[in-house]
């Protein structure tokens, strides 16, 4: 299904070149201040055109279809869309029969049994992203002041990531990187235990992120090499602060009252312009194919913003689960 | 909340020393063979006694209080109850004035109010997974003939596991590990994409178990390092097989036809013989803890029938649901 | 909120006022036949127009922004718009202050704080019942070939509902109504025992429709006044059929093979010419209020086509809820 | 499915003959004062042995299995069970070959493949009305001061009822009846447009009690005989207080203010000791059927305590949701 979250509920639509993508929020509260224009900041930083990411740009313009009046929310299902404009469809008609490696066109086109809009990915298409990043927009709102910051801190397995992106480009080849989450000022308390906890929400949304191959909280793999005695976070004080945090923020599945911090790992983009070998379904053979179309080198770039809007839109659920049962 | 599950769901109830606790699936089909004796084999694997494990020893026989007739499932709920037998609450008493670092005891305490059942980490407590093996049971039957095989790959960061575990149990203290799952057999199309994708639902429930810092499939973070000509699987024919696995199983949030992979950390018990220190809500200071009670050296060791029970679990919820839409 | 539904779910957005209303349906199969032209006959039917109708009359021409692709559904969510071109909100203006007897503005501007699009009843206007009759063109495909047929079978309380309706039109009142709805061809056993009965998720979608008041299944109220010799249905043979259907074709919440019968009330409209009194928000005391704005005399005569969209919608969920169980 | 509930959620689990029935409640704030003791009142009431109901007597002590300590609720998952101890399942053995007419016995052999708990209807029984009843009590307190009060106000179609008991009785048949509940003190604003409208959540409910045909809200069917100028309930003051309750105390499927009032119509209880026609799975033809076991005569004499829980529950679920949104 589309559709997540217990009472701040987002539901995503659109595929990559029909006519429009979007996203509906079901559950926001009346009053908050929304326009247009809120959501350029974080639209600005998710848009391609900078060096590693595809020369296909979108104008992005949000269109807000139901849920505000006079630059507020009203309560009611608030819907946000995009118009597809600058497609070339004409770049991925030999997708259906020789499905790109890596990417969702063999499966989706079994699994949907041919009946799938393939168009640049269609559905599975990373722009709808777009709607992610949008929602995320309006989620920030609803548990500020908590904030929310993500950066990539490497790419291609190197810290000198404009170098690596380079190095990727000049081959014709992609990279892949690990994007870092710190969230500051989450009161202590909000997630349940077991099936929504902090790190289950968060990694369900996080997971939905096409290209995403691994989600890890504070010390994440390393805690599996270490010992309790340098793993437990002494608690130093009544608000539950801690010396250290390996916990990354959570315990037994709660924000803990300190910072909340999550890596996620991004895989090298699949398209990409050197030859590889597919099968093919036209001739039932394997053969090489060259992707056309426009792709980002390293899509890890673009997906700091992405991660910021998934990391609220799972905190606005939380938090207001947390306090409908206070 | 603390059910999951969009057709095949799971709900766990109960706390480490009340009276039980107990799962009830709501979405099992009828006509499903089940005895109390199928659960003991994997009731077996979860259950301490072997080096490096708790010496808290419980019957765990399950009680089926419903949803079972004749030796079948009825079609109608669930629910498996296991009693509380073994329980030495006295051993818990101090922890609600001092907190054990690591653990839940602190945030529970606050965000409930003082009114959790604090005995033993009452809901918060590893021991509801023992309610997750059961339902792993019966979802396994569910998902026939899909074989899954979970196993401790590392402990403490090193691959000898028994040489790691003993030197934790010298020095009175803990360890971590990573846990590695296989699942093979399982047809291309489970799964949906975005927000049920595969890894979304599985890491959903990876993450609910106590003491997972991280999830990877595939290539996981080792896929932030690698080059896109490099990480795409190579499709070899109309099956889907690939020639290189590092999609973990999983294209575009669908199950592609491989075996699904993919591996979690786990951190060391919280729970450790040496001296702490923590914050005492009692004095208002930071005092030394020295944690009674009976606890495991290296939790890891119990967790890979947990993992192929949330596995299970989460392939039955979504074979059926992708079942539902052909 | 405002999406219902376990598998085949629909979500809808919008205001009376606003840019445009929809609906995104998620869990529609694959490879069903779907173009715009296939909602003309049903949106045709809820159109005003007739005699006893509001005179504002909307193009209604749906446009499919997702979801579609070729003629068929891809399997992916399914979102369809309407946009609102013959809006007269200068009717409304004066309803924030005078809110109308029998409608939502005053709960609506109280619980949204000032915040609700009070145009036109903005979201709890009748017109999202659009999108319920679209979502239902497409649920009546899912169902095939189980036939469903609804009427109006009383208004004002009398079989001639020509008469009644003029008779309101000429006092410049309205009149309310009853609807009956039938479903032939449902297997035996879609639904399920307790809170997903076939009667609970009808009902529950039939009181989402504004100025429903009552919903009754076979007998009815009328069988508060009957025995149980006379109520129970005797069983004719193996295939479930029974000799009288005073059950309404449901048995334990199931379907039971006969055909389904129920009934909604539909009270009179409440925005009517006659003047009529209300509290003012404005002035602080109880005014006089004659109700801009056009209307139906009998909204009932409208209802048909959504009774037949709610049991399309609700029985398509329950199709597929009962097949991935079975 | 068999849970229910977006934040107060409540799971039913359990047969009639089985070793026990139950339910859990998730979402449940802590701190609410609670023990066993608190259902007595209750269960009281819904427990038979009044004339005109079954000889059938359950102790129906609860048991806290859950969620529960120190005489308060923990916010965990709160199970109650009760034991089915009064069995006498001989009874039901000729139900498989020759079902009941009016009840679930073959439409749930025909779903269930054969493989349902028949013995005393099963999971279709009666009997799980307890647990509803259960988790009203609960409930109940989380709505304080909401007071809920139903009456049974005809029975077989008359006013004076216990004459109308006394008949069927002396017939060996049975009778239906209505039951009204009027709850007094909810604030304006409970419920949601459209999917969640306080009569959707409440009718979804009052369905999923065995032998309801009908639900109706304040004027109810009447109101399809009404004209809109004496439907309309005129707003008196800036409370939302209105002259009359035509509408029930909903408006725009939002409390308003004003007493909450709906009726539900009681079908004659199915088994009746006279003797009648049946289908019979065993010989092929159609046979005359005399039940056995112990039946009530007029089931909605034990309904008005049931109609209170299922209020409550859905008022709960409803107040937690507008407070989370607001």
């Amino acid at each position: 299904m589309n559709s997540t979250g217990r009472i701040f509920r987002i539901g995503l639509f659109g595929e990559s070149h029909g006519s429009g993508i979007g996203v509906t929020i079901d559950g926001c509260p009346p009053g908050i201040p929304l326009t247009p224009e809120d959501f350029n900041e974080d639209l600005g930083r998710r848009k391609a055109g900078k060096k590693g990411t595809t020369p296909r740009i979108e104008d992005d313009l949000p269109e807000i279809i139901s849920g505000q009046f006079n630059g507020h929310t009203t309560g009611a299902p608030l819907t946000i869309m995009f118009r597809n404009r600058n497609v070339r469809s004409e770049d991925y008609t030999n997708l259906q029969e020789t499905p790109r490696p890596g990417h969702a066109d063999f499966v989706a086109w079994k699994r949907f049994k041919g009946f799938n809009d393939y168009r640049g990915g269609g559905h599975f298409s990373g722009r709808l992203t777009l709607c992610l990043v949008a929602a995320g927009v309006v989620a920030k709102k609803l548990i500020s002041p908590v904030t929310i910051k993500a950066a990539l801190i490497s790419a291609g397995g190197q810290k000198d990531i404009e170098k690596a992106v380079s190095a990727a480009l000049d081959e014709g080849d992609s990279i892949g990187g690990v994007v870092e989450c710190r969230a500051a000022g989450i009161p202590l308390g909000w997630g349940e235990p077991f099936f929504d906890s902090v790190e289950s929400v968060i990694a369900h949304l996080a997971f939905s992120i096409p290209a995403i191959k691994g989600v890890e909280f504070g010390s994440g793999f390393s805690a599996s090499a270490m010992k309790g005695s340098a793993h437990n976070d002494p608690i130093l004080d009544d608000t539950g602060r801690t010396a250290t945090n390996n916990a990354g923020g959570i315990s037994g599945g709660l924000t803990n009252g300190n910072e909340l911090v999550y890596r996620i790992a991004v895989k090298p983009t699949s398209s990409i312009s050197v030859s590889q070998s597919t099968f093919s379904t036209k001739s039932g053979r394997v053969e090489e194919l060259k992707v056309k179309g426009r792709h980002d080198a390293c899509i890890a770039l673009r997906v700091p913003v992405v991660m910021e809007a998934i990391t609220s839109i799972a905190l606005a659920d939380l938090k207001m689960l947390a306090e409908s049962r206070s």
